[in-house]
């Protein structure tokens, strides 16, 4: 096996935002307690916090100090049969910045456990600067864990994203499928 | 800053047995409870659990097991001081194998901000195979870390290494920074 893996390329994939809905999740939260009805497409080019009412941004903040948040993501569709049929021809690793919410550790690490259980834990890290990865390919929403990154990065479409170039897009997961496996 | 660092070395530091002295806290605990005076020196070559009595392996299994022991394990003798100094020459990273242990994750963060506050958490990572890490050079006890590290392993000598021939080897702080300092 190990022989095998080092012949093979090795992608590593982000969590939020790209296996986790996480922007929609927190949107369902928002829309519910302030009886609103903020869509992703309202979001166009903005983060979450700069589209809503500054009243209210302390609240949405508080979403992201909860480990139930983490727990209750959905997962971004497709992304489940991807990434199993991905293991296939490449070597994958689940790279999350979860530095930046310390408590959202464990209840990150449960989620992959229940919703991709056939990633095994030693393919999964916890960082904060993405350069540390050293990987082939780095498949991220967030522009600045892709300028950083030394192999190619390849960016998946969030609503904060939309507007950059420098990077092969990949809009779903049918597109990464296309990308990887066709 | 950032330009700076691209032209920096970058250096990963494990944390258990580098950075804390993690063998060193458990036999405490374990000399405790079943009133025996087991030392480093009685582990030559081999790992805590096989140099035990099998009677008592469990519980020493379930020390890992408490979020209470990773917050009270000593700092390796002169780490401070020398990961601080390396921080004005090189990128360093704290790198751990912490997916072992998931439980594990919340008290390895809060003892690094306890006892290392001048890394930053972005320097912080949490993984399983340290394949991962992008760096020049790898300071790690553990021979399965350095063997799949792509840049340079470099052995810290522990009670469960002392054979291995294959890496530079540092035996203690000042070692290291005699190797990168000087």
């Amino acid at each position: 096996l190990a022989a095998t893996l080092e012949w093979m390329q090795r992608i590593a994939i982000d969590m939020d935002e790209v296996m986790a809905d996480t922007i929609q999740y927190c949107l369902d939260l928002y829309n519910k307690q302030f009886d609103r009805a903020v869509t992703v497409d309202h979001l166009h080019g903005r983060n979450l916090l700069s589209a809503i009412e500054t009243a209210h941004r302390q609240h949405v903040r508080s979403y992201f100090e909860s480990e139930e948040f983490f727990a209750n993501i959905h997962v971004m569709e497709g992304s489940q049969d991807t990434v199993r049929d991905l293991m296939t021809t490449y070597d994958v690793f689940v790279v999350s910045a979860a530095m930046d919410v310390p408590r959202s550790f464990s209840a990150k690490f449960e989620w992959l456990r229940q919703h991709f259980p056939f990633i095994p834990t030693s393919h999964i890290v916890f960082c904060g600067d993405k350069s540390i990865v050293a990987a082939d390919y780095l498949i991220d929403d967030n522009v600045r864990n892709l300028a950083t990154f030394g192999g190619e990065g390849i960016i998946f479409t969030s609503h904060h994203n939309i507007e950059e170039t420098r990077f092969r897009r990949v809009n779903n997961w049918d597109d990464v499928r296309a990308m990887f496996l066709t």
